[in-house]
């Protein structure tokens, strides 16, 4: 090593020896007659002192490194006088007797400080100094952490880690593919994975049991904040199981990373159907680190001569505890607020009830004050407490009552960072009608397993039958999710009838995996999550980006490589293939 | 769980115990009043027993069970009469209940044993049946042993795992990229890597210290036996290093594989030079698990008359100790065998040294006994001993006679399985002359550093540069190569220049980390390691496609799911791309 220590390690116990530390100058001081540099590497910081007197033309040549230079540095550990105990080696420095510049630094675009003066792309462009910025580091440390802890807990479990293929066959169903032209065989192509879903149940009909995988997957989709073309999974399947057995597995794994990576003990996860999770909370992937919980209303609202509840299907609210101090131009800012696209609400209706627990709302016109208190007590509100009431088509009014609580959590500092609260959410709906294709689709996918009790629906009331699926949701946020497959071969051809596909299509696009269910296929299920998102809320950062080292832009672009590019004519005459539009 | 315990851990102590198993059935006897069922699963197999005097109707419908149905069986563990004790097992078994069919199977098209029926095609074909053999179980539970001992070593030795990019940039130096059109980028297109190369050496340049990752490659390449379009490496990188740190750093691995993996103790590795290698076994992955020595005999050769060794560049010879009663009809064998095309060799020259101390040879016409005594004592040869003799061009010579020295180890049975001979082979040539091409090409890549000493034949004689490179060969199998890297923009661009690259081209290409170089690179170096083939000399098999799950075949093709196949007409139109000839 062309170092004995790192810039990490050295404390009062090594006074006196001689060492040789290389890092990057991070800073840089002239007190008088010292020189003070500040020596950065992986492990921490270390003191370089240059003493004038003692030795002036190495002083004199200490003053000439600037930022990021490179340095080997060798001199004697010697114990300061200036402590700083905020860093491990912060009571010692190293007298310094000899350096050799390793590589010299242009001066940086932008300063390699937690707070940098570098703006996102410019950031993106020079990712790799970026990267040496404390914050960044910390987070790809987080992510192997995660990764090294996730391995380890599941072969503890029994889990071996299979390489399933990346270069795979394109199907038409989910996300647009990322495809591969064959070079060997003019007009075809190898597809990149969404997932390894067919093959990790193609190793549960080979009896591997216990399979799981930390794996790239790749979506070809226009991408909306905090996505990437390429992302990565904690593929897992399980054979002989129910769906307790892999919410109490998984669950087991979530616990542990909650452990070994945020030290914190987290009870048993509470449970939640779709169907409560969306009268609830408005969305299937609530946020129950507070309450705030949507209360319908349709009995007390209707009939009281008010159109908007009456015409409505649905009249719900929320209570914000200790709010009934809002101002007009608070709620009016409020109700703009909800009005906007991203949410969409037609208005906001509010019932302040008053500290003094007088009554006051902007529906006085229609409701008696006995109406409106029966109204808060069904919210159990106390004096002080302001209610919101949207009303509505029952599906746009929750997802709008969803975002107003989430917004209020935020605003009353509800959703505290440090703070995890996971939930499994289940009991999802098989199928999704597409109004447009005029057909239905898998909400998770098509080898998703329908609860048994409704598998007679699927040829009566499709729209009706549940899925025996289940997403694990932290703080709002979906970390994973899976289901229970179908593993009979009739009831995975019944299920892409009712996706629309021809006995042809199904059969030419995943004829493997049916024939696969005729030789022995095990009851099997699993879980897929996010993991980029699940590194993402255990560090806390804004973006998945940050914790990813090289991540792409929303336009798909590394701006630091400068990709996608140009290929030669060369290339494009071995592939077989010419530009559409010349 | 639908199973109490698995079908490999029951035994003594159960017996009188209520159990349910699920599995296969693997086999199936009827034997007079009994039926006894093997039933199998990844943990075992475990005997079922029915009786038809204790239950009639159970007893048949056990017996219409055909191999390979999915079973769940319940009864009472019983200690067996007729013991097997080859398996864990084999002491006890079920007296069942009752069972439950969970899914029939049709009859597999091979039988699901070691030694199977099924041809290599078939098994691809159903490659999920495949792997049901024990046999191919095993593999893939030795690749995950392997796997996680490896990050777990790495991990201890302070090395981070960082997930590089799979959508990157097509380079034209080394092998042909896979490319990936970009459907938003019409006209451009990603590359799959070939490796991570200048994203490790980025992150150096980021601070990291220490980085590994377990990741899939890909080359499009015209296969050859034993490759796969896509691959697995172990590929890790450290800064502030000598070759020696890393050469000790990885032997740390290495010795740590050994010993959790196959429990072998394996002393430190012998280290030579490519020179010394090219020499001695005119290979530079030698097989040391045997001598049987190159040895040259220019001076002894030459000079006698006879005209295939006056005019050869190389005479060179191998000693087979206690040959020397090979028949004429096996050295005719030999000799066809080293004139195949895939050895090349001219001819072959032989000198028996008989026990009785005769000396017999073909080439007694122009070498006294005197002259074949020299030969032979040259050797070091016994009585009892065969010398094979080649002569012609150094590098060709060396090739074929490196060839039958394998060959001959093999024959001898000196290449013994269950013996491993790990060894770091030096001193790389930095190029290889391309005589197509008329230009140099980087010998392992451009950002190999020459040895310090050697840079100024960079202008010189480019050809004599020698690499600051090495290889891990074990039994004759390169496990892995690497490299200490050019850190400096200036030596990285003077590489370029000699591989023939215009400053605007390597500007293009490798632009990114040429800047990064001047932002404070640290000396830096690495390797890579085939991990797909390093299961496969562990695990002892043919060919990397026993250790990959789903392979590819030859022609590239994974022939389970049909690919790479056709695209829909909107995915060509979308990606803004169509076939050169319609």
């Amino acid at each position: 090593m062309l170092r004995t220590q790192t810039c990490g390690e050295l404390n009062l116990q090594h006074v006196g020896q001689n060492v040789t530390l290389c890092g990057w100058v991070n800073r840089s001081r002239d007190m008088g007659g010292m020189t003070f540099i500040d020596l950065r590497d992986r492990y921490g910081i270390t003191q370089l002192v240059f003493n004038i007197t003692s030795n002036a033309a190495l002083c004199m040549e200490a003053r000439k490194l600037g930022r990021e230079f490179v340095l080997s540095a060798k001199g004697i550990v010697a114990e300061r006088s200036n402590k700083n105990l905020k860093i491990p080696t912060g009571e010692i420095e190293i007298n310094i007797e000899s350096f050799e510049i390793l590589n010299p630094s242009k001066i940086p675009p932008f300063t390699i400080e937690d707070e940098t003066d570098g703006g996102e792309e410019l950031r993106m462009k020079y990712r790799y100094l970026d990267l040496r910025r404390t914050v960044n580091k910390k987070n790809l440390e987080l992510r192997h952490k995660m990764s090294i802890e996730t391995r380890n807990y599941l072969n503890s479990q029994g889990f071996i880690e299979i390489e399933t293929p990346v270069l795979i066959k394109s199907t038409p169903e989910g996300a647009r593919d990322f495809v591969v032209p064959s070079r060997m065989n003019p007009g075809q192509f190898y597809a990149l994975p969404q997932s390894p879903q067919t093959f990790k149940q193609l190793l549960m009909i080979a009896g591997f049991d216990r399979y799981f995988q930390i794996v790239k997957c790749f979506r070809d989709e226009d991408l909306r904040a905090d996505r990437q073309l390429e992302f990565t999974q904690i593929d897992c399947e399980m054979s002989f199981v129910t769906r307790e057995d892999i919410l109490n597995t998984f669950e087991g794994l979530a616990r542990h990373l909650f452990k070994a990576v945020k030290n914190l003990d987290v009870p048993t996860f509470p449970r939640m159907t779709y169907q409560e999770a969306m009268a609830e909370y408005g969305s299937d992937k609530p946020d129950i680190r507070f309450g705030m919980k949507l209360t319908e209303l349709n009995d007390l609202a209707k009939g009281k001569g008010f159109r908007v509840f009456d015409e409505a299907e649905l009249v719900v609210g929320i209570c914000a505890e200790g709010c009934s101090e809002y101002t007009r131009k608070q709620l009016d800012e409020l109700t703009e607020w909800v009005k906007r696209p991203q949410t969409g609400a037609a208005g906001l209706i509010y019932i302040k009830y008053g500290k003094d627990s007088s009554i006051k709302s902007s529906i006085d016109k229609f409701f008696s004050p006995v109406d409106l208190t029966a109204i808060i007590q069904r919210f159990n509100s106390k004096p002080g407490d302001l209610l919101f009431i949207m009303a509505g088509p029952k599906e746009k009014t929750r997802f709008a009552m969803n975002d107003l609580r989430l917004e209020m959590g935020n605003r009353l500092g509800l959703r505290k960072s440090g703070e995890f609260k996971p939930l499994w959410v289940t009991h999802f709906p098989l199928l999704e009608w597409n109004d447009e294709a005029r057909r239905f689709y898998a909400m998770h996918h098509p080898f998703t397993s329908p609860l048994p009790e409704d598998i007679p629906l699927l040829d009566t009331d499709p729209g009706a039958v549940r899925a025996n699926a289940y997403d694990l949701v932290i703080n709002g946020v979906e970390i994973g999710g899976g289901s229970i497959r179908i593993h009979n071969k009739e009831l995975q051809q019944k299920m892409f009838k009712v996706l629309g596909f021809t006995d042809e299509n199904a059969q030419d696009q995943f004829g493997f995996l049916m024939n696969a269910f005729e030789y022995g296929a095990p009851p099997h299920g699993g879980i897929a999550f996010g993991f980029d998102r699940w590194c993402t809320i255990f560090g806390g950062g804004d973006s998945i980006r940050d914790y990813i080292a090289f991540p792409k832009n929303n336009a798909g672009r590394d701006v630091m490589i400068d990709t996608p590019a140009g290929i030669s004519d060369e290339q494009w005459k071995e592939l077989n293939i010419k530009p559409l539009k010349p």
